[in-house]
């Protein structure tokens, strides 16, 4: 959910002192310290020490009267809502509210303030255009109608309501541009009860307000309780229907909601499920289900068509969020493509996150980057002229073309590059020094840091034990020719240094593979049909030393047979005494690598986290109210999530998009990514440990630590990651035990069953009749499958983001793509063959992506593992989402320390020289899975969500 | 002997027809073809076919009327001269001479035209001073006297001479800017004989004149013979001891010589060895010997004192070339350094050499670069601050900072560098990009290159046999500690993979080793007390793999243990699995490439070849006149040698020189080249085969070609060393067989004995007890000595230097200094050790070469490297010292046409597939035994001579 903060920290300390409802107490979101603010905050002694609030005694009484004096001049007077019954409120926790100093009996005077944050950017809009503001300050008077809610019914037996008490707000003028201030006074009966939520209605005519806060106060400037809203609200073109309710934070499960809430609750999911038909807007708040029918482009070029991803057996995928395009005209299956992406309206980026992100220039990534490479003035498929020129992108920067050529590379993202003015008119492009190339230039050319980075790299999901040699396919023979690897035991013998036998490796757990045949293998074809690309099944073996490290054995490169061509497949080995050989050898992990490569962006990355955690956020916002226990926890993990997947579908993955035109798959690179949806993905598996364990990089062990035993000692991302997920765990358990007492209070929770229900059975629904699917019938397995989720949506993505620019920054440590084949691919081509061997260095380059694609492919890498300034990391104190509740508040308490504990812990390892696979000259130091970061690109830091 | 050429191509084909004495024919030195001159030449019928001459009929009539209208104005006729006695000729052969149209009976009218080179340049002059050149044309008219010799005696009894025939030249004006032309006249008796050498006179005051040659002609224009000078004669100061004698060009051993000429053979070599007192001045021609006392510069700093080499026990050295100056006042014993280092007149470069050398740049290196460099402007031990620097030296250029500066790079010789105009002001300095960095810019990193260019790079003199097994050093344990090598067993059969024990290897000879142990160990902690340098013992040791390639396994590095440090020492060995270990062994690599370019340039380039040489130089032309046929077979072999030698001692060799400055064992360098000769070195091991066989690389058997049996099969420099070793062998042996039909005809010429015991005693006097040289007793070993030397002076340089920049350019791979220590010798530093784990690139740039250093040995090795465009080759026909005997002409033909086959054998070598340690992705071809090569950095030709 789209959460714009960053607000200047206020001078009022958090303070507040009656709660209504049963909420205790209230952070406020620009409270910097959240231990202090608890600490005194909670105690009811500290009730009566609220003396700098901004509704504070006295200056409220100005304020209102300028107020009033703006009814007099240009508004109505809200005579209505003043006459509105009040009752007086059922004052549960006994406080300040009887000590008002209302003048009316049985009434009380409350105020309610409304904080609107300045800022109508839209995606596609300039930043704060004045004349926008100037609309809404033209529009103050009659532009927002607020009711308060009661909690209770008017009527228990006929379950009939109160009536709400309604006031127009009108602006508090305020020298802050940042934020607007609306305040509107309410009288309010005895026996109105506690305030469970306010309605609002925005009833200006085009522009959208942003809500931070409500404040409830007594009309002498106690403050009652802040609902904390930041959310959008829409004009209201209509009435009720068009009214936004925003409850009070304490959460309930549906079964205990307050009764006056009840249809509130309702109607509030009703309205974000929407009603499934028609286009979207982008003011839309509604949470839908789509196939990814939008990638392609088939009206603008029938090579840009693209099949139906999810929804089919040949395709199957998880869902996206509907946007409502009609169909083109090419493919009445196809989405047509106009405009931005719809995501609801709250999951927009905040300005901050917008600023950093600077959408308009990663449009002219995707909008003038990719036809401009195409164009006819740059050969998009020029390789680089040597590694000098590769260098000079981060030493010197590369002199820009002029502007019509290149104008793209200029406008993006500021931050990811500097513009030097080398003599005036001249632009240099350049691009921050990926960080294993300032400690170690030549770590991409040696096996060790090849192998080493299958642990402790941005891809350590790869890596898996070899559990029966030869390695076999499991595709058909038929097709695809003899299952068994080429790869034998002789060859592995020697490369092993006959220490052992390969059946002794096998059953000492010594030896390991990246296999990426069986995923790659059906694609070959097909592949190479395309121009400047190329593709291998391929499998790599490697040795786990008696050091702990993994040393590099073989890889087998495989061309299956075709109509027109036999199978060829041929097994490399490194090579310390044949140059020729050495060169296979390093063309051949080139080619391993742009696989890995590959596996990583589609499989690990995408598939894996962004595109698998959609589904999660349309059902929770769907079926979970935001009064829910289980909203509360997941939102934080839910943030920006469908915002990036949107654009990624507009710019990454669609047709012709930057993946399919810098990766070697080409057009088919989403079709892979639902064949290893369809043949790897299982929901029980997305878990740390059940993904070690599959992997048989771990087995089951109570004896050991998190109850796995690790197969290979130090594996950085293992055992960084299981301090994680065991945080996670631990806090989600104590969360969950909070609110689900008993199995019964799981099974029951109807909002909770729907909720995975439609996770299973739509937004996952090509995979609803897997056996795997954890059922919610206990606060355990509630625990794990939500400890399943939030790992996935945090730490996992983390640990295959943050390190893109670091690893692949330098792209010969990760090319995209290999555009060449073999030279002793048979038949061997003589002319290909005497090229490489009389310059294999030219050979190489020409293999790795075009100085386009590697342009392309750094600049998203360095976009994507950039922190943004307004970034929340797990267990982070920047906007703790509850602060109601003792025990929650409590197990957060722990989870923040524990991760700062890790934090140094990890620290600690990285320092460890025994620990080969992370300390060593030149190393990076593995940092992905500290939990905390610097905004940039720094190699570490774990937000809450899927964010970028 | 310094040969001036390059005349343009006159118009006149090699013509003369009447011999005297028994000269045939006599070839041009400008004849483009040699074939095509000779074939129409020996011809007796072709004799009537010169036409084209410039002595041709009609044109010198016109040209002597010319001379004469000289003489009338500005000269005093030679009537002297034209008084003289003469003699008919004795035609022996029969010839024109009798055609002649003499007036005069009984009396022939010949002419003598000096061809005399326009160019006065010495070395410090500039080129070609207008005001010189006028000078010599102001003074013709008495500038030069010439005699002509009869080879008979008056009267053989008692010896007595006849007298000479005298006359004054006359210059012929000429537009040829190139050269002048003197004619004179004499009328010859017929009694007076064959004319068997000419005497030379310059009677200038000041100017030195360089003759090409002198033609003999008939006064009807019809050509005698052409006597070849190539020589500098100084103007005559005093009478008969101031006339120099050229000879007809045909040898004659000692006791064959014609009487007439038998008091001017004595008198020349009396002449040539001076009396051994006194300073010689840049115009003298005394060849003479001294001890290496002038490297040194006491007066100048305490700091520049160094000890003499030569002519003791601890340092025994080969002797130089006598220069005769002062002693210094610091040090009776050393010789002081004023002026450029004298070299017989002869010995001087030709202009095109010279302009190619470009000697007052290079002296800019000595005496500009060095102090600059050491000034505080530019820290001379500041490293390169990445490799990206590195590499721009090659790419971008360098912007070199302002002249005031850095000077003395903008000065180096203009090939080698290009100044690019980057902006106004700015100047850039771009070296050329070396070939191996061309085709593999990752060679340097592999350890397949490390090991591949003990075979085929440039000190293919290092590697050997592993005979024992442990490895011992031979140095007194009780002073450098343990005889024995840390290299165990264990270590090697590890890395090699087990596949033998490593007695198995020994006995198979598969154990090769580089010992760089007892060499550099005494040296170790003198050297480590000099600042930015550091040194140890190292042993390096390859495995054969059954691909015929080397595998590197350890390498072990020691200190000794001192007064105050125990020793240390520890084996590295290759990693692929774990990137310290890795790191770790890229920097002993870089030390052992240290180490191996210190043994490079001192032992196998500059102690082997260059010094070596000098004393068969010095003996040759001290002993062996110019009528010998040895000295015609070994001249074109001495070519430059005594020039550029005497130049290293002024800027490579010297104290504070460019070896000392950029090489690891700084002022203990050429200490380090005196013990390499006292332990080493011994001239019977000079010759290839022996060579080979010493270091266990060959072994004897008769059955294989060459007679040798190599350990190595490809051994790309031995394969293609050996096929030009028995090229010279073949041609001396054929040249020898001419001369000396049996072994008495060797013992007994007193020539060659004396030339040969002077080598032994005095030249190489140090060594003069040793038993190992060859006593010249048959033409067989004769042949074989002077094969060695031949061999070294041709083939062995050319192996060792043209290779350089290709080699050493990129000095990543060949650094010439490691400047720090292993950053885990103990006592470990913990602040290197942290530094070099945190950044492991730049540890290695700190050992490397400063960018001062680095800068001045590219720059040194790039002039090195190059041919000079008047560059002779072996067999080559560009100045064919000997036309006028059938056997020779024929042997040495057969020599020239087996150098080009050889020439093609390496060509299809270098496309073998199967030699893998030549042919392979991205190898440089082996390609410095190819006999020829145009100008330039070509990476191969193998000159007459070390010459550079």
């Amino acid at each position: 959910m789209s959460q714009p903060h960053h607000l200047k920290p206020s001078s009022s300390s958090p303070n507040h002192t009656i709660p209504i409802v049963s909420t205790s107490c209230t952070a406020a979101r620009s409270t910097p310290c959240f231990f202090r603010a608890a600490s005194s905050f909670c105690l009811p002694s500290s009730s009566s020490s609220s003396t700098s609030s901004l509704l504070s005694l006295g200056r409220p009484l100005q304020r209102r009267a300028r107020a009033r004096r703006g009814d007099a001049i240009g508004c109505v007077p809200s005579s209505a809502a003043r006459s509105s019954e009040t009752v007086p409120s059922s004052s549960r926790s006994g406080s300040a509210v009887d000590s008002s100093s209302s003048a009316m009996a049985g009434v009380r005077g409350v105020r309610a303030t409304a904080t609107i944050k300045v800022t109508v950017s839209g995606f596609l809009n300039d930043l704060r255009p004045s004349r926008v503001i100037d609309n809404i300050k033209d529009l103050v008077g009659r532009a927002l109608n607020l009711e308060l809610v009661s909690s209770d019914l008017l009527d228990a037996k006929t379950g009939k309501e109160k009536p709400t008490i309604r006031s127009y707000a009108h602006q508090v003028a305020d020298n802050d541009d940042e934020v607007l201030t609306y305040e509107a006074d309410f009288d309010v009966p005895a026996s109105f009860g506690a305030v469970g939520a306010v309605l609002v209605s925005n009833e200006q005519q085009r522009t959208e307000m942003f809500f931070v806060d409500i404040k409830l106060s007594s009309s002498d400037g106690v403050e009652i309780t802040t609902i904390k809203c930041n959310s959008w609200v829409a004009p209201n073109s209509g009435d009720d229907a068009g009214k936004r309710v925003f409850f009070a934070n304490k959460p309930y499960l549906p079964s205990q909601t307050p009764p006056g809430l009840l249809s509130y609750r309702k109607k509030d999911l009703e309205q974000k499920r929407g009603n499934g038909r028609g286009q979207r807007k982008s003011t839309d708040r509604i949470y839908d289900y789509d196939v990814y029918n939008d990638l392609a482009n088939p009206d603008s070029n029938a090579d840009l068509a693209r099949p139906v991803l999810g929804g089919s057996k040949q395709f199957p995928y998880p869902r996206r969020c509907r946007t409502g395009r009609p169909a083109t005209k090419t493919d009445p299956k196809t989405e047509s493509r106009g405009g931005d992406n719809y995501v609801p309206r709250d999951e927009a980026f905040s300005e901050e996150k917008l600023l950093q992100f600077s959408l308009t220039t990663v449009q002219s990534v995707l909008s003038a980057v990719v036809p401009a490479a195409q164009s006819a003035l740059i050969d998009p498929n020029l390789g680089f002229p040597s590694f000098f020129v590769i260098d000079k992108l981060f030493e010197d920067g590369v002199k820009l073309p002029p502007a019509e050529q290149l104008g793209f590379l200029r406008s993006v993202v500021p931050r990811l590059l500097q513009l030097l003015r080398d003599s005036p008119g001249d632009q240099v492009l350049l691009f921050d020094m990926p960080a294993n190339v300032q400690k170690d230039k030549f770590a991409w050319l040696r096996d060790e840091e090849f192998a080493r980075e299958t642990l402790a790299g941005i891809n350590p999901y790869a890596i898996e034990l070899v559990r029966e040699f030869p390695l076999k396919s499991k595709l058909d023979p038929a097709v695809y020719g003899p299952a068994e690897s080429a790869i034998t035991a002789d060859v592995l013998e020697k490369q092993m240094g006959h220490v052992m036998t390969v059946s002794e490796a096998v059953k000492q757990k010594r030896l390991f593979m990246l296999d990426f045949h069986d995923l790659f293998l059906p694609y070959v074809h097909k592949i190479r049909a395309l121009k400047h690309t190329t593709m291998y099944g391929s499998r790599t073996v490697f040795f786990l030393t008696s050091d702990g490290t993994l040393r590099l054995l073989a890889i087998e490169l495989t061309r299956p047979k075709s109509a027109t061509q036999p199978q060829w497949r041929r097994v490399f080995t490194p090579s310390t005494a044949d140059t020729t050989e050495s060169w296979l050898w390093r063309m051949a992990k080139s080619h391993v690598r742009a696989h890995d490569a590959g596996h990583h962006e589609l499989v690990s990355h995408w598939l894996r986290t962004h595109c698998a955690v959609e589904p999660y956020i349309l059902a929770a916002n769907r079926q979970l109210s935001e009064l829910h226990p289980v909203f509360h926890l997941l939102r934080p993990h839910f943030r920006y999530t469908t915002r990036i997947n949107a654009m990624a579908r507009s710019a990454l993955i669609s047709a012709g998009g930057i993946i399919e035109t810098t990766f070697s798959p080409g057009r088919y690179a989403m079709e892979l990514s639902s064949a290893a949806y369809a043949n790897l993905w299982r929901f029980d598996a997305e878990a740390l440990p059940a993904d070690l364990v599959r992997r048989g990089m771990a087995e089951l062990d109570p004896e050991s630590d998190h109850g796995l035993k690790l197969t290979i000692q130090d594996y950085p991302f293992a055992n960084d990651g299981l301090l994680i997920w065991d945080a996670i765990q631990n806090w989600v358990q104590a969360y969950v035990a909070r609110f689900y007492p008993d199995a019964a209070s799981v099974a029951d929770d109807v909002e909770l069953q729907a909720f995975w229900t439609e996770v299973r059975t739509v937004g996952h629904g090509d995979k609803k009749d897997e056996p795997w699917w954890p059922v919610l019938d206990t606060p355990a397995t509630l625990a794990h499958t939500l400890t399943t989720i939030v790992w996935v949506a945090s730490a996992h993505h983390a640990a295959v983001n943050f390190g893109q620019y670091d690893f692949g920054g330098y792209f010969p440590n990760r090319p995209s793509i290999a555009r060449t084949k073999m030279p002793v691919e048979e038949p061997v081509d003589a002319a290909a063959m005497a090229a490489f061997l009389d310059n294999p260095d030219q050979a190489l380059r020409e293999c790795f992506p075009s100085q386009v694609q590697a342009t392309l492919v750094m600049a998203v890498l360095n976009l994507l593992s950039a922190h943004s300034p307004d970034e929340e990391y797990l267990g982070g104190m920047e906007n703790v989402p509850w602060n109601d509740d003792e025990k929650v508040r409590a197990a957060y308490g722990e989870f923040h320390a524990r991760l700062k504990e890790i934090e140094g812990i990890i620290d600690g390892r990285n320092r460890d020289r025994k620990l080969r696979n992370r300390c060593g000259a030149g190393m990076l130091p593995y940092q992905l899975m500290k939990p905390f970061s610097q905004p940039g690109v720094t190699g570490k830091g774990i937000p809450n969500s899927t964010s970028i």
